[in-house]
């Protein structure tokens, strides 16, 4: 039996401004670090190792990670960065806050980009200085791949082939992975692995913080899966981030 | 012209407690802390950026290394964990302090191994639990590779084929490359680019926390070399380096 978790990273200080994220580079909230931190606490006393850990390119999905191999003592693993577990690019909205996005565009317009499968956000310009290919992080990236904007389905077309050719060999190895990611890049993983429908996924709240189990047979599909340490907490997590979302 | 940035960790736990460390995983004090800030931001300051960095499996330089990424702002660059990078291995003296061992060995014997190039510390036996191959960050390699002790002239002996294939071929790709590790993977990887004698290498003290910038000649051969910040300072850093080993 295959062991995958997945980890959401905690609250930003975006998400305390209630500011579109994205592809912005943002770091992790008091509450965002202390929530990192509980994450590898849970995973620690439930006796978890790792043999490779994967995450993105934004640090508050490296910071999460950081804290939680700390907690585990295993900050010695190998951790692949990838922009392609980065978030959904958010596009023109990013940086925007609720009232700023509903005058621009519009209440119903914001709500269909945000609770859409197949509907992205407006783009940035190609000469936006926010455009990723001025960052120097995706300097090796060809630009021609670097998203403007990202509904959740493109983001879903980003993520899956880097977990076909970088994560699912590691799994058929017989290899321990952890990953640590974003709200989009990992209901993409989850879609994919619960092969579930385009509706239901954007239903779907991860709450952040909280290692998701999966436990996967060798054809990596899923057997069972669940959170780490009390259900009751996950399910109430879960239901904020939902409440959270709804707020914005 | 080819950059190379040496940072070498700051203090950890057992320097304050004037025990030998070798592979013993301790962490950075409070004081080893503030230096790998302070190496973050005197590089930051300079205006360096890396495209990948190396360090060992211990956390003392994996620590420095991602403080100083942090106050760079530079989280997301690839990070090689190399056992090769390790600090030279002390083997049976690994634990004792100063008091222990002079009562244990003798005062000459300990300057000996401490000051000669090639005459190693008695090793561990194969059977004790701190021999590396019980530890499952090196499951992965050939426990006949595993040093139980080592010499100086060992420890270049195997930091140099890491070298060689691993850090090599990036820096002739015009890769910026960060190598944080410690006092004597640092000393080898010095002793070969400056073509230093057995002799020299043993009396020089690298200090703590302060970045060590080598520019490079198309064939990695040294153009010139310094450290980053006062040049006082690390002055005053390598002297209280090399007292903290008289006092030993």
């Amino acid at each position: 039996m295959i062991k995958l978790v997945l980890l959401r990273h905690g609250q930003s200080t975006w998400n305390l401004e209630n500011r579109f994220t994205g592809w912005t580079d943002v770091d992790l909230s008091e509450q965002g670090i202390q929530e990192a931190h509980e994450a590898g606490r849970l995973l620690r006393e439930a006796g978890y190792t790792f043999d490779i850990a994967f995450t993105s390119v934004l640090k508050r999905a490296i910071r999460t990670l950081w804290i939680a191999l700390d907690e585990l003592d295993q900050m010695y693993i190998p951790i692949e960065n990838a922009w392609q577990l980065n978030e959904r690019h958010y596009g023109a909205l990013q940086g925007l806050n609720k009232a700023e996005m509903a005058e621009k565009y519009g209440k119903e317009q914001v709500h269909l980009w945000r609770r859409s499968y197949n509907v992205p956000p407006p783009p940035l310009d190609w000469d936006d200085p926010r455009h990723p290919r001025f960052d120097p992080r995706y300097a090796k990236v060809d630009p021609a791949l670097l998203p403007a904007c990202e509904s959740l389905e493109l983001t879903l077309k980003r993520v899956m082939p880097y977990w076909e050719s970088e994560i699912v060999p590691r799994l058929k190895a017989g290899e321990k992975v952890l990953i640590a990611a974003h709200g989009n890049s990992l209901r993409a993983l989850v879609k994919h692995l619960d092969n579930m429908s385009d509706e239901d996924i954007v239903e779907l709240n991860i709450p952040t913080g909280i290692p998701l189990v999966y436990e996967l047979d060798d054809n990596l599909k899923p057997i069972t899966h669940y959170y780490l340490g009390d259900p009751e907490k996950a399910k109430a997590a879960a239901e904020a981030v939902a409440k959270q979302a709804e707020k914005k």
